[in-house]
């Protein structure tokens, strides 16, 4: 038997279990789903056990972190499948069409909160090492699963469950399915995500708001400061110009500018989907390479003074703005975040104190394009989708992919199994059942070209 | 009898007489005091018509204006008096240590709410009338009283009153008393105030809020764009790059210099009283000639995107900010709010929208040095006072002072009565004796040196 003729019969069964699965509510920001959360982990770590693994439901301060372990398979690489069974909550609920809770089939689409963000992708991977079992009698990898309850919340409590668990966690390769193909039909490969150095920056002048009739002209005017500080950012070219800031950019090669040229995108979908009327930004670069390969510098908030409807002739005391820099690979967010404040430092006009205050900090993560474990996942996606799967890197960032790097050792692999229009995070959240089947083959051929690399 | 001897033998009758005034609690912007406001125009009249004048009280949309004519004095100038009989609110009522509105006398300080602002010193005008008809038996020019209640409240009505009554109240010179003396026992005439253009600008990018991990890079950033607008609205030296603004500015000669180079004004207590380390500013100018004579270039207010406390990687759709301009002779608001407009419009990088609303213009005022009104005012200050007057000029904006000019063609001669620490505005204002007893007998000798000019 083929892993294929396996899902193939198993259809209906395969569908109910993720069925069940979706029936949780598992929203893990609400704590009167406390409960729910919990029958999730339970649920996970019983389909875990069924497909063969030895499963372990960890406690945390808040959502248990499920864990399991495949049987040794001695040479063989070791892999950690990542994923998450807490989802967002339903709101606004009235504009569901049915039941968030109570997953529903219409032409060929599953329908219902985490469907595909992320249980339909958690539950490809347990039956796709259940089919294997079954198909092949054994894995072909040491295999891992790390299944946390606290994604949508930001991930509280992994880094340290990471640090905790090293040993046990240990991996040669990190498999996240939390994302989508860039476009129906077409597997896709993420293999870079953008860091994140995001500060506070507040500025002071004057011992008080000051009366601009009275004092302008005579005094620091913070607001007037802080404007020339962030026009200071970058120079005529789109360029930041923050001292050292592009130390540590890893360039693209041609290679790669030739793969990012290939990526099916669309600017003038890119313009509608944002409402723009321009595509600025850094000189000598495709817009696809900005957003996904190159950093940024952009301001997020600012506030000061007067923000009321008429006027007020006022000069303020203070003045904040929120930066944040989406950082590429190999730049560390705590330089970066030094950089930009000693930057922000030394623009400061006469009598203008600054005080810069770091508010998040995320590393980059890529995974080489051209290793071993890149050419794995294009094959297994290759063989199940029948063409060759687009790479892609994406401007987001995703600190715990580079908490799997940094700490456990491994190469992230991130292979979406949904679709971009899957509506995640929003009413009717739905997964196409040839993605949820397809994802349950993608995992098994994955696994086993894992085993070749 | 001299002006000085009726002063001094009629000196408790003129304290109680101001009492009288200042017991009215004519708080303009508070609906509850309308009968009051109503009840301190008609004081004002009838103290007028007892000084000898005749007086009108004409019915506003709010408040009454008093007006007042005495008899002709053919080819003798026309001078017109303008202050106002409405005070601020006595809030917060705690911090007084008496009645806001039962005025009392200690160590020679009168304090009560209006005391200085402006009942006194309207009152030292009716008075010295009254002293120049007694002493005199006549007035030595054509005299106007303009006594308005709205003042507090920006004088909403002023300008179409003084528009529908044009011809009644046209005069050669207007003396305001509504301020005060740099120092005490410092005459003071203020020979130029500044006008002043508000806008609000608002720049739009995206279509909505995006994230800052799926565009940054790729769009413009609304916030980012509106710092590098305001930046560029000076160049290095502190001066105002709008195209024009400087065109029709009147130059400081080496006459006024000089003169604000001898006021008397101390940078150290300037810094302090602000709270500012620096006095950064438009460079080849000092301090004072920044804040009384260059035209002056702030942002009032700014804001967009994410201001609260931590991190929110947002790419705002919109943004704003708040710009004023004091304004110098010959500067029109006008022009300068255009100017300012093309300005924002032409240095908007790509795909910025910008949307500017005009909210506030007032025209900048000023009565040469060399004036006989200004010689006559300086002549009759130094008789009161035996000693020079300062001529200073003021960053603040009074446009109603721009309307005497421009509507009744009346040069205004600004002679503050009251101390620059008379707490107006604020809880137990007041106002010392001596200047109550001086400003009679300085607006008798005005008008006596204003007939001479």
């Amino acid at each position: 038997m083929t892993v294929d003729q396996y899902v193939n019969e198993a259809r209906e069964r395969l569908l109910e279990e993720l069925f069940d699965f979706l029936r949780i509510p598992s929203v893990s920001t609400d704590p009167a789903r406390n409960d729910d959360t919990r029958r999730a982990a339970d649920f996970v770590a019983a389909a875990l056990e069924r497909a063969g693994l030895e499963a372990t439901v960890h406690p945390t301060a808040k959502h248990p972190v499920v864990t399991a372990v495949g049987p040794r398979v001695p040479g063989a690489p070791t892999v950690l499948i990542y994923g998450h069974y807490d989802v967002q909550p339903a709101d606004p609920i009235d504009l569901w069409t049915g039941d968030p809770f109570e997953p529903t089939i219409e032409d060929g689409v599953i329908v219902a909160r985490g469907a595909s963000d992320d249980k339909g992708q958690v539950y490809c991977h347990v039956k796709g090492v259940e089919a294997l079992m079954a198909v092949d009698g054994a894995l072909p990898v040491n295999l891992k699963f790390l299944i946390e309850g606290e994604e949508e919340i930001g991930s509280p409590h992994l880094p340290a469950f990471l640090e905790a668990n090293r040993e046990d966690l240990a991996a040669d390769v990190v498999v996240i399915s939390d994302g989508a193909m860039v476009a129906h039909g077409t597997p896709t490969i993420t293999y870079g995500l953008k860091g994140l150095a995001y500060v506070s920056v507040r500025v002071s002048g004057a011992g008080r708001d000051l009366h601009s009739g009275a004092y302008g002209g005579g005094v620091p005017n913070v607001l007037n400061a802080l404007a020339e500080m962030i026009a200071s950012l970058h120079d005529g070219q789109g360029r930041v110009t923050v001292p050292g800031f592009y130390d540590d950019v890893l360039d693209l090669d041609d290679d790669e500018r030739a793969q990012i040229a290939k990526a099916p995108f669309s600017e003038a979908e890119f313009r509608r989907d944002a409402g723009v009327r321009a595509t600025p930004g850094e000189a000598g670069y495709t817009l696809l390479e900005r957003l996904w390969a190159r950093p940024t510098l952009d301001v997020n908030g600012v506030s000061g003074g007067f923000q009321g409807a008429g006027s007020k002739t006022v000069i303020a005391a203070h003045g904040m703005a929120k930066l944040s820099s989406r950082l590429v690979p190999n730049q560390d967010p705590h330089d970066i975040a030094e950089k930009l404040e000693a930057h922000l430092r030394a623009v400061a006009p006469a009598g203008i104190e600054v005080s810069v205050h770091v508010e998040a900090l995320g590393h980059p993560a890529m995974t080489p394009l051209d290793s071993p474990p890149m050419r794995a996942a294009a094959e297994a996606l290759r063989m199940v989708w029948e063409r060759d799967p687009v790479f892609a890197r994406s401007g987001g960032s995703i600190p715990v992919v580079a908490d799997f790097q940094r700490i456990l050792g491994a190469d992230p692999v991130m292979v979406g199994l949904g679709l971009e229009n899957d509506r995640i995070h929003s009413p009717n959240e739905k997964f196409d059942v040839v993605n949820y089947l397809n994802g349950v083959r993608v995992s098994a051929e994955l696994l086993r070209s894992l085993a070749r690399a």
